[in-house]
């Protein structure tokens, strides 16, 4: 085979594959894992059954590839320009940026809607939830441990155990209305001018316990 | 009908409505809502399927009675004892209590499947939902927000927005435990020692935001 044959081979089965991925988001979603059926993920992607499962081994594995496709690209929106403050104030404005950036890319009725798919499936499927943990908040956790380790250093912050401290700042933006919008659905996800509220209340908090008030 | 009678009747039927709540939340948190039917909760509580229906008019509404009995007592449990503290000192061990307490109480494996299976159900049945939020988180806040208020008055804490602070104090101390136990299933409740560290931790950054400095 020669090399431009084997490259469109692999984009072609890229494609099929993200548009398999790309069907079964919808049907998982409005669904559900058991209320979805591999025909039914098939039919709309436009491809035969027998292609889905070359792509993905069980339902469970296409769980998982939807569960990490869609948390990998909201993480990366997330976590992108977290620059080096020089000061206090571009400190607070780095963390309010962020923290607006977390709630707007997370509070959507497609993430929310997973999370709870997700999580009604623990029981059943640990692997579902420890890969929308690895990918959504034990990503975001760990990303600003590691940035709070580099601000500390640099005497912005006074942070003794950063892995806390990313947890801390974490569920201060995100702990209500994520738990609002998986009790109360949809209509539990605060407006944006809530969110940024809360973003603001949160920096507010994190900067009290955290900031370096000698800087 | 004597008065005996009638409370003799009552209390009867107060008793097989436990007995049917009790058995019912052992077949929910095993089967989930769909897998469960009221077929086996009337077994289980040895009484007829009739004496479950004139109890609970359909699984929904059993369903509901479970959250609210749970959550209840639960809330019961965490909500005591909150004194009113004198001095600084007395304050941190008061939120430390609370946080304490707070997390022995609801990290339990029955409150955290309860929840699991809630969240899975809350798209279906929004009154399910709604119960949980409002006997457990929601009712949580409620009594800080009002302790807060009652406690910035004395000039311990500054307070704008008691709702607020309430909701900062649940989700530092609740956050991260509850999100491990929702995606990583029971193993992602941490232990007593872990809880006792989250409690101090939570209780440190919310005195450093909302503590009188002046008191």
């Amino acid at each position: 085979m020669s090399k431009a044959n084997v490259v469109s081979k692999s984009s072609r089965s890229e494609r099929k594959r993200r548009a398999i991925l790309e069907a079964a988001t919808k049907v998982f979603l409005q669904h559900g894992f058991l209320g979805t059926s591999m025909d039914e993920v098939a039919a709309r992607a436009e491809v035969s059954k027998q292609t889905v499962y070359k792509q993905f081994a069980s339902k469970e594995a296409l769980f998982i590839g939807i569960v990490q496709s869609m948390t990998d690209a909201a993480g990366a929106q997330v976590q992108r320009d977290m620059g080096d403050p020089q000061d206090a104030e571009q400190l607070a404005a780095e963390l309010l940026a962020y923290a607006e950036r977390q709630l707007a890319i997370v509070m959507t009725p497609r993430l929310m809607q997973l999370r709870r798919i997700v999580i009604g499936e623990a029981g059943r499927f640990p692997q579902l939830g420890k890969a929308l943990y690895d990918g959504g908040p034990g990503r975001a956790i760990k990303g600003l441990a590691s940035t709070f380790t580099r601000w500390a250093d640099r005497g912005l912050l006074v942070v003794d155990k950063p892995a806390v401290a990313a947890e801390h700042f974490n569920w201060l933006v995100m702990g209500e209305a994520v738990n609002r919008a998986m009790l109360l659905g949809d209509e539990g996800i605060p407006g944006p001018a809530a969110l940024r509220r809360r973003a603001a209340d949160a920096v507010h908090v994190f900067l009290a316990a955290y900031g370096n008030r000698g800087a």
